[in-house]
Parts: structure tokens; sequence; C-alpha cells
């Protein structure tokens, strides 16, 4: 048993009812029931991703969680799936009491979670975006930097620079994500005005995550420059420098067209790379911070460390200057 | 006559006998002897920026920043710079006190300058190369992110994730550069690691600034999406949204050749632009802070806010959390 520190409170904390102020994020080919178990139970927010499951599995992941996680959990909800609406619909009669929505308009479905009871939240790579979050009626707005993993804004506004501006025109608990994986990190973004923050790569390299071991350990592999946000033509998407994406950037660099590039990528190629451990083919969606990340510990280890060290940079900063 | 927060002290200011652990960024048109001098006096250290100078120019420059800074001054020099070799024998002649090295190798003149007393830093994107700086033998090190104006890195790492990253590598001090124009964010760079920040956009919108009125009022006016890292197949610079820079999209969107942008680039065009004042056809570099920056204030005033709004995020980081 992990012996954790002591709880930190802020508007994040109280909304959700979590011990730390940090969310773990929906990740396709990751994040399923035993990750937001783990999470809730280490005292963070725990969030099964529905964007690479089935109507069926979303349904069973969400029964498991409530069953066994003994804190806070809810689903992120990609709004341009096109299972989306069926997506609500489980999530809806499951009664879900947290819903992280991003990828979309934060319209399309606030009103009715919010009408049911659940918790909303909005992640989106803009401050302007952010401010329309907050006007669609969401409890919490996640503003998502271009260092972040997988499916990023095409406006790569940093985290650095998005999270002060977006303070500034949001009055709502205001989340940061993208290029964190430490309690530094975690430091830096209350700085910049965030009360709580989203963690997705670090908790990728988790025990208890559901994506392939050997995605895992290429990610405890990836050296400081070994992502980049690709696939500009079809969705910008931040992925392991791996033999596949090469071939993309190839056809990039040639100025393949769309299709070219859309047969390239194929179906499956996702859940080939993170699901089925093809580190070669596979697309392995990833974020800047995989170049920090020099180990798989179990989610529990992973918050214990980035709280103490969130206080103890804290600590130093008080002291320091 | 402005009055002052008091001192700031680390091993940054200790370093460059400074008042504020703040650099002015070196700026090509913008940071000539008024801006250095500026900031020398506000209690930041001022450097003369040799990359759009004549030799004689910088030379000039030098001479009238010595005779009037009541503060720290340097000089910055970009390594690549085909006028690099006639810069370093002004800057021995002149016996400038302090040299900040940028794009290129630290060994090509680290140790000629340190030999004639100067102190040294060089600027980096990349935390292994921020190592190398050390192996070097310069007296601190800059790391500067994807977010930043001008000339930026090929692996496009954000100031969020190369910091803490550099931090785990070197042990001399470590500026941090790229999207810090606000207390905030100079917060936040503490938080990462850094005892330093380098700030250039904030000050290019400064009254002392050398660069056009025109292209000032542009940075007041963008929005928080006008700046894009383009250019990559020459040399990748951020610079603002205007007519040019759509001219060059559209010319990489159909993957035109390495000569044919060579050629629409042309000679002059960022003098065109930041010197002469032509927003329309002018190359106009700076950093994604720009959609942060509404007014053009003079440094002095720029300085005491970011100090004032630095230890105010402090105090709210002890206190709130």
């Amino acid at each position: 048993m992990i012996e954790m520190p002591p709880s930190i409170q802020t508007r994040v904390t109280k909304l959700f009812g979590i011990k730390y102020p940090i969310i773990q994020a929906g990740m396709v080919w990751t994040s399923g029931a035993n990750l937001a178990i783990a999470s809730a139970n280490a005292g963070i927010l725990g969030l099964v991703g529905a964007g690479s499951m089935t109507p069926e599995l979303l349904r069973d992941q969400i029964r498991k969680t409530r069953e066994r996680a003994q804190g806070a959990w809810g689903v992120n909800l990609p709004v341009f799936n096109r299972l989306a609406d069926e997506f609500v619909k489980i999530i809806l009669a499951e009664k879900v009491p947290v819903v992280f929505t991003s990828g979309g308009s934060p319209k399309k479905y606030t009103g009715v979670f919010k009408k049911a009871g659940a918790k909303v939240a909005h992640v989106t790579p803009n401050p302007s975006l952010a401010k329309k979050c907050e006007e669609a009626g969401v409890d919490a707005v996640v503003v998502e930097g271009f260092e972040a993993g997988g499916h990023d804004g095409r406006d790569e506004l940093t985290t650095m620079v998005l999270v002060p501006q977006a303070r500034d025109l949001v009055k709502i608990p205001l989340i940061a994500a993208g290029g964190i994986a430490d309690g530094r990190q975690m430091a830096a973004a209350f700085a910049l005005g965030a009360e709580g923050v989203q963690v997705g790569s670090r908790l990728a390299a988790s025990a208890e995550a559901s994506c392939h071991e050997n995605f895992k350990q290429a990610i405890v592999q990836a050296g400081e420059t070994d992502t980049f946000l690709t696939l500009k033509k079809i969705m910008p998407v931040r992925i392991l420098k791996n033999p596949f994406y090469k071939k993309v950037e190839e056809a990039e660099a040639r100025c393949a067209g769309q299709e070219e590039i859309s047969q390239l990528l194929g179906r499956g190629r996702s859940k080939l790379g993170m699901f089925e451990g093809d580190v070669v083919e596979g697309e392995l969606e990833i974020g800047q911070v995989a170049g920090m990340i020099r180990e798989v510990l179990p989610v529990a280890e992973i918050v214990r460390r980035m709280v103490l060290e969130f206080q103890g940079t804290m600590q130093q900063l008080k002291n320091g200057v």
C-alpha cells in the first residue's frame, strides 16, 4: 500500500470530489475501466475513454468502473466520434456522474448531460473557444496545448501561452493539459492560472493502462525529440516517430494528397500500434513529455510522486525567490 | 520616474549583476542601443542584437550603450550570421562584458569570449544541446521553446517540456525563453526550474525598441492565433500571419521547392517588415504571446508590471494551495 500525501484542495477538486487536482485524460486504447478505477482510487478523477470503444464495451467498462472505483470517475466522449450519439444514450442510461467532452462543439451535448445531473467539462485548444465552453454552460474547461499527445488543435498554441489567456477570459474552473508529466509542470500550470491539470502520457505508461506493453515500453524508450505533430492534412495528431510516422512524413514532404495519406493511414492503425503492440507499423499517440518518462509505474505511485514534487516545487519557490 | 519593485536575486542576477532575473532578447531590427540602454536602466540585462547590423553599426551601438547604460548590458551574436567573425572582432575590441550567442555551435566562440573575460550564454532549443553548451564552458544557458518568435528549432519542443528536461541535465544557471510575456509565465518558468527568463516579443512592443511603429501596432493588434512557425524548408521562423505569410503558406501547401520559396522570401524581407514598417509585404518575426500584448509601453513599465505580477503569483501560489 502506497502512502499518499495530504490533499490539495482547489475549485477543481471541490467540483469533482477528488483529493488532488488531477484528471486522468481519456486516451484511445489506453483508458479503460482499469485505468479509471486506479485513478479514482489514487484520489484523482478517472475517465473511461469512449473514443476507441464499441457502445457495448463502453457500457461494460462504465459498470465495471462504478462497481470498483472508490473515488470520482466519469467518461470522456469525443464529440466528433461517429458513434457519439449512441455513447450519449449509454452515458445517460448509466447515469455517469462526470462527462468530459472533446473535439467538437461544447454546445452539442452539454445541455443534455447537465439536465441529467452530470458535471460537464469540455476540452479545447484556444482561449476564445474556452470562453465559448463557458457560455455553453460547462462546469469546467480544459485547455490543451500543442505539446499534448493525440489530436491537437490547428493553431498550435502551447500550454504556456494558452493557459493565462484562457484564465483572463473565463471565470469557471480551468484545467491545463499538454506537457504535464511531473510536479514541476503541474506547479507551472498553477502559476499560469490553472486550478487543475489533465495528465495523459504519464498515465499511459502506467501498469493499469489498457494499451499494449510494447507501446508502454516505446514511451519509456522515447528520447526528448521523439514525437511530432503530423497528419495535418487529415486531423493533426502528435505521435511517436516510428517507421509508420516516417512513411507519413515522406508522403507529406512530397505533398501527397489527402486521399493518399488517408489510404496510407488506413483503418485500425492506432489500434494496431497502441492496443495490439505493433510499434513499427502502428500509430502511437503520445505527448512531447514522452522523453521525460523513464519507467512504467502503478497509477498511485505516479500520482504520489507528482503531488510530492508539486508541493516541493511550491515550497522551493516560496523559499528561493 | 517609475517606481520599481524590490530586487529578485537568483544565480542569473548574480552572474550578470542585474536587479531582476530577466534578459532582454536580441531581436533583428528591434534591439538596438536604445532598447539595451532602457533594459539595463530598468534593472534587467540589455542586449544589443548584432543579427541585423553592419559591423560599423554594431560598433556604434555598443559604444552608445556603454556610454548611457547604468546597468548590465551585452551583445547577442547569431553564430550562423555571415558576418559573425567580423562581429566577434568588434565585440572583443570593445571589451563587451556579456555575450549571448545563438543559432549554431556553442563551441565556436565561447572559448574566445571567455578568454577575453566576458560572461557567455548560449541559446538552444533542446535539452541535450543545453548539456553541450555546459560542456562548451558557457556561464549560463538559455533554452528557447517552440512558442518563441523568430528562428526556432526543428524539434518543436515547447517551453513547458524543454525547461524541466534541461534542468535535469545541466548544473549551470538556466534561463527560459519562449512564451514569456507576463509575470505568471515568468513564475511558471521558475516552477519548471529556470532561474531567469529571456523576454523578446513583449519588449519588441516597447517605446524604446528600434523596430517600426507599424510593426509594434501589428503586435498590439494580433489575436491569439495570429502567429505561425513557417518557412520550415529554409529555416523555421515564427511570424505574424500577414499577407506575406499567406503567400508563403500557399507556396508551402502546394509543395513549392526550396528555391521558389527562397525567391519568394527574397532579400531584406524582415527589414522591410520590422524596420521599414511594411506590415503587408514584410516578414514580421514575433512569438505566440503577441496575442497577449495590448499596448506599446516603456521598457521600465513592462519590467515593473512583470516583476509585480511575478511576485503576486508567487504569493498567490503560497497562500492558495
